[in-house]
């Protein structure tokens, strides 16, 4: 090391490179692009002597010529939520592996995105983006996106078919966008029938916040659930996945709404504020007078204070969809839309029983 | 719209911006660019005009003329930890106010960050890199960044002295990097004085992982404060920063080692482990029987199941720091090392008392 600041040195340059391998500038660009012809000895010695020089391309550089920019955006409501913070580390993980970098977008706090983000978005040219939020539709962002098609997790109603063709959105049937359907039906099923299995008939379903489709559709599948039970109507308690809404409403379900005898949340984080809304303020035993139920099964549910039964999300078979989805989709760009399913299941811990 | 995909649609071209508003394909190029001589009107007529063709300059094109990626690359160990999310979500929305995305890199499991991982990073040519891992040296860095000046979020054992000018790792000053320096000092010693208030004499510090500079500081400025007070010599639990390392940790201390009038964890969520370790396992009361303390702040700490007594970071006050480290050091790229302080304090809640 030198006195002078090593964030100045001279950096390798395709120039030197040619030079030292006796190729052309070209050439080396060549080498960089995976699809660009060039016989494979000249490649393996330019790469050679680029590794050498510690030389590596640009990739501004190298995405005018591949078209590839090697960045995903990510577009999430919440970082700091455990859920969504657990899926963007593992999701960051899985793309480090395969030679992307995340590029994280955050919508505004009242969930709006507007058009100024997508544009800046738009600047940095992703391969592909994945919207983890319902408020940013496909027709919206098909308009600012030239070539990344957009992939959404949806929570379908039904039992999700497998096949099912297109992508679609309520209102859009002709954009184009790849999709990860959580057959949330299986889980919510083994649910229903735990508690129902405990004699419970009132049930509480704590919301999450009002946009988003995913926490709808739990609604609505925990409805349809309780019907073929032949079980009296879902009491529906106002939230928006917070731990503070979750304990409040809890508190206003039992103080002025008659209580229930066991409370589905759309989300774990909110279940733990009805956890200690049940415990700490009403002096209520779970599960011996309430039963609760989360969702997510997030790395927070094991705690020995909440030690939730919850309705668990393959977090590691989405993220894996994911990957799959972007590297069919940067394959074969014209393709039709492509759906995955992922599936939920019931872990049982101390909240019910 | 059409049945066509949209996805596909034409983009405006920076050509198609020069024919309508009749000017060169250079002009248009230097109209995004606010750093380029264009004469005010013919800069105010092109952008109008590149606005109506729904025309942005493509990122990677612009930043081989501008130099500027408008990439800030954020190095973590977790993205997933309560604390580290917070701080990613933060930041991501202060990054993007001022024009720039963040580009999230994770450090592996075992910590380390190999020479491929860093070679990834700099093709992306990021304006800055900011480094919540201590495994990642400035040596090691600025051998792979070019311009971007890293910054790192340091934590000194004495209380640190405002503008004491370089930056500096131990055993490398002669690399330049600009830093946050946490103030812990401050907020610990209200800690020690709270717990000496209540009597405690004996006092355990959960560790962090072996690795975390942050946390072998800690572990320094609690014993030079014990020692001020006359307090007998702490007793050191190792942990990983993890819930279930606080937990199993507490146990260990509470059966094998003869326990302690008060736990200082490294972080909040291990002290969540010592929490329930002392309650649901051990059958202590906290506070009555054992206090406890915690470092962060996260927001789970007001969850009424923990209700933990904390040393606060400022994490609003440490963002707007590294996003004025950011800016100062684009505008002068070869300014000798900057330092910022962010300061603690302690909050308290229901864990000690």
């Amino acid at each position: 090391m030198t006195g002078k600041p090593e964030g100045t040195q001279q950096r390798a340059t395709a120039e030197m490179v040619a030079r030292a391998a006796k190729v052309s500038r070209a050439a080396v660009s060549r080498a960089f692009n995976p699809e660009a012809p060039l016989k494979p000895e000249k490649r393996a010695r330019i790469l050679k002597i680029a590794g050498e020089l510690s030389y590596t391309p640009d990739r501004a550089a190298r995405a005018l010529v591949t078209r590839r920019s090697h960045l995903v955006g990510v577009i999430v409501p919440d970082v700091c939520s455990p859920w969504e913070s657990q899926e963007v580390d593992a999701l960051t993980t899985a793309l480090q592996a395969e030679g992307f970098a995340t590029l994280l977008f955050k919508t505004r706090v009242d969930s709006s995105m507007d058009e100024t983000l997508l544009t800046y978005m738009r600047g940095f040219n992703p391969d592909s983006v994945i919207v983890f939020t319902e408020n940013v539709r496909p027709h919206m962002l098909s308009r600012f996106l030239d070539r990344a098609v957009p992939i959404y997790v949806t929570y379908p109603i039904e039992r999700p078919k497998e096949n099912d063709g297109n992508g679609r959105w309520p209102g859009e049937p002709d954009t184009l966008f790849d999709r990860i359907d959580v057959d949330q039906w299986e889980g919510m099923e083994q649910a229903v029938a735990l508690l129902a299995g405990y004699g419970c008939r009132r049930i509480a379903y704590l919301s999450g916040k009002p946009v988003s489709l995913g926490q709808h559709a739990r609604r609505k599948t925990l409805e349809a659930l309780m019907a073929r039970r032949g079980l009296p109507a879902l009491v529906v308690v106002p939230g928006d996945f917070s731990y503070d809404r979750g304990y409040a409403g809890t508190l206003d379900l039992f103080r002025l709404e008659g209580g229930a005898d066991a409370v589905f949340a759309a989300n774990d984080e909110s279940a733990f504020g009805a956890l200690d809304a049940l415990r700490c303020e009403l002096k209520l035993r779970v599960p011996e007078d309430v039963k609760v139920i989360g969702f997510d099964d997030i790395a927070q549910s094991h705690w020995r204070s909440y030690n939730l039964t919850t309705v668990k999300v393959d977090l590691e078979a989405r993220v894996r969809a994911l990957v799959r989805l972007i590297q069919r989709r940067l394959k074969t760009p014209d393709a039709p839309a492509i759906t995955e399913t992922v599936r939920t299941r019931l872990v049982v811990r101390g909240t019910v029983g």
